[in-house]
């Protein structure tokens, strides 16, 4: 029998730093298997990347299948002497489990486990439908050999997801108080303004590409991109760095680069957003090099029984109606939005890629409660 | 007897790169103690600095004392592999004399010293006042052990310059076209804006200092400082870097860093132009920090006899007649011009600084005689 609490303490205890593995797979599939999932291991490598490993699994055959998504990498240790316990302990001190991967997201799959076994133990063998898990190795790190080829793959199985829910820590404070229906769009962009190098004292003889690259930024930065909408909070472009790296007082430089990242929201897409940048800029000046590139395009999910599930059951457990948010960092949710409907939910965030990353070991419980009570209700309405 | 060239080619044989010193001042020294001149070496070496050589040599005990005022030093040779003669040979090839200083600024000594000799001597003992030299080791370098220590010297010992050349090279391109009568001044300024570091994807957490140090630098180069006036070029503001260095993408960074380079005319001054920049960023923000430096003030020479007699010397000699201008880079004149009138004249600068130095013959024959007909007009002026 799986219990939430101690499946998280296992799964930490293999230090799966991306894209490390460290037998945190086999843990995971050994446990799927009891309960009689068939289990297929994908680990993908491309040229010039690390070898990566995936799970998916699946109990069922029929539709419709509901899929537990999420990683089993975590991010590194960072400052090592900032620990109060190891980070690779999985130690409960005062009801709260300490350890990487606590609450980014070693702990929602474990519940995610306890869930499903509860679930089909009630159940019986009249399990109308499935229950898969889509898990991947590489989350935190590039996202290359993770999600996206797991979901190739399974396109060119014939395999399909009818509803997914992705276990990343959706709450910011306390538990139930948020889920996220979507994500924020992300574009990087990297500016490199041209000129002519020179002498200070004959400016007239040199071309400065900074007073460009300064209009330039400011043209981009002088009017909010959006207000928002219902759903989503408005789009904002944070400058991220400027560097030119001239250390000769007197002397004008050649060239300069500026980089800046925009989370858009469904209002742009990558290439709109692209158009308006050169249009911005060339209205300065078109001596310049830009070169972007689309994280994740800004998705939302449908307002289907998913999102619904997850609130009422939230609410069941934790007393809280959760809020739908959009708002955060990207997570592979972009990917799966693609196949099907996609919401997250998960533990407290609070200290994910933090020291002392941590969870309220009443969270764990309560977690697993809410994704079993999804379970029942999902395979309710759809039987 | 000395003659320019000779004398030219055994200075430039002599490697004295600033600091080093490697003789040449005991050449001068001698040639000029051998004309009757009573010689102070002056070597002055600050903390943390390198020891300098420095020379005042006077002749006659009376006013008026019209010094000589130049430098011995010489910047490196750069690229070795690029010069097509020894760049401390000294040799004479198709009418050009090559060599590390042949323009900057031995080639204008040495014309200094053939025409203090020839004038001399067609004086006989009538000297109805004095020449001096100051000459320093110390301009190519920080001119922290140079020209501005021994200026402190002389008002020491109570020894005043009446007015002061300045050899170094002023002609653009051809012998005689430009004197220079006042210089620029030149404050550099290190920009530092302050803001907290954060996530991109929440912007609101953070404060961004990079959009301030934008809106900082746009008002600083947002209107022209001046327009100039009769004698001065407009004063030139120039963004030398910009740098943050943050290598992350999805970071908001805490701090960044801007450097800018100010030349100006007489129309400001360093404390004005620093009262100025404070002033328009405090109207942007006020969480940065700033230092100025102000390496020289700008200046203009009165118009007065020094350069009326520059300019008809210049135009007997060559024919033409030179422009007055404070265009260029600064000098020690920066220093002189808080004791005494003093403008500038000598070679032509075309490949001062770079690989393959050199001065036409001609042009250190012409100005030896240039010297010598200012001080025949001067001192038949001053009897």
């Amino acid at each position: 029998m799986i219990d939430t609490i101690t499946f998280t303490q296992d799964l930490i205890r293999c230090p799966s730093v991306t894209p490390k593995d460290e037998g945190v797979f086999d843990l995971l599939q050994g446990a799927l298997e009891k309960l009689g999932f068939t289990c297929h291991r994908l680990p993908f490598q491309e040229d010039g990347t690390e070898r990566v490993e995936n799970l998916y699994a699946r109990i069922g055959t029929q539709a419709p299948n509901f899929c537990f998504a999420g990683h089993l990498d975590v991010v590194p240790v960072g400052d090592l002497a900032g620990w109060q316990y190891d980070p690779f302990g999985g130690e409960i001190h005062e009801g709260r489990l300490y350890g990487r991967g606590s609450a980014d997201m070693k702990g929602a799959v474990a519940a995610f486990v306890e869930a499903v076994q509860n679930f089909l133990q009630a159940q019986g063998d009249t399990l109308s439908g499935s229950i898969s898990f889509l898990i991947t190795g590489d989350e935190e790190g590039p996202a290359i050999n993770g999600t996206k080829k797991v979901l190739q793959w399974m396109e060119e199985q014939g395999e399909i997801m009818d509803h997914c829910l992705v276990g990343e820590p959706t709450n910011p404070q306390c538990m139930g108080e948020m889920m996220k229906v979507g994500r924020r769009g992300s574009i990087n962009s990297v500016l490199t303004v041209h000129g002519t190098q020179g002498h200070v004292a004959y400016p007239h003889r040199a071309d400065n590409p900074l007073p460009r690259l300064v209009k330039m930024l400011d043209a981009l930065i002088a009017e909010p991109l959006d207000t928002g909408n219902e759903f989503f909070d408005p789009s904002s472009l944070s400058l991220t760095t400027i560097d030119c790296g001239n250390e000769v007082e007197n002397v004008i430089p050649a060239q300069a680069t500026a980089k800046f990242n925009i989370r858009y929201n469904n209002i742009h897409t990558g290439a709109s957003l692209e158009e308006w940048i050169r249009k911005t800029l060339d209205e300065v000046d078109t001596n310049y090099t830009l070169k972007t590139r689309i994280s994740g395009e800004s998705f939302m999910s449908p307002q289907d029984i998913l999102t619904d599930l997850i609130a009422s059951a939230t609410e069941k457990v934790t007393g809280v109606a959760p809020e739908r948010s959009t708002s955060g960092g990207t997570s592979d949710a972009r990917f799966i939005t693609h196949s099907c409907t996609v919401a997250e939910f998960g533990l407290v965030g609070q200290t994910m890629h933090k020291v002392d990353e941590n969870v309220k070991v009443e969270d764990l419980t309560n977690l697993s409660k809410i994704y079993q009570a999804i379970l029942e209700d999902y395979f309710k309405e759809a039987s």
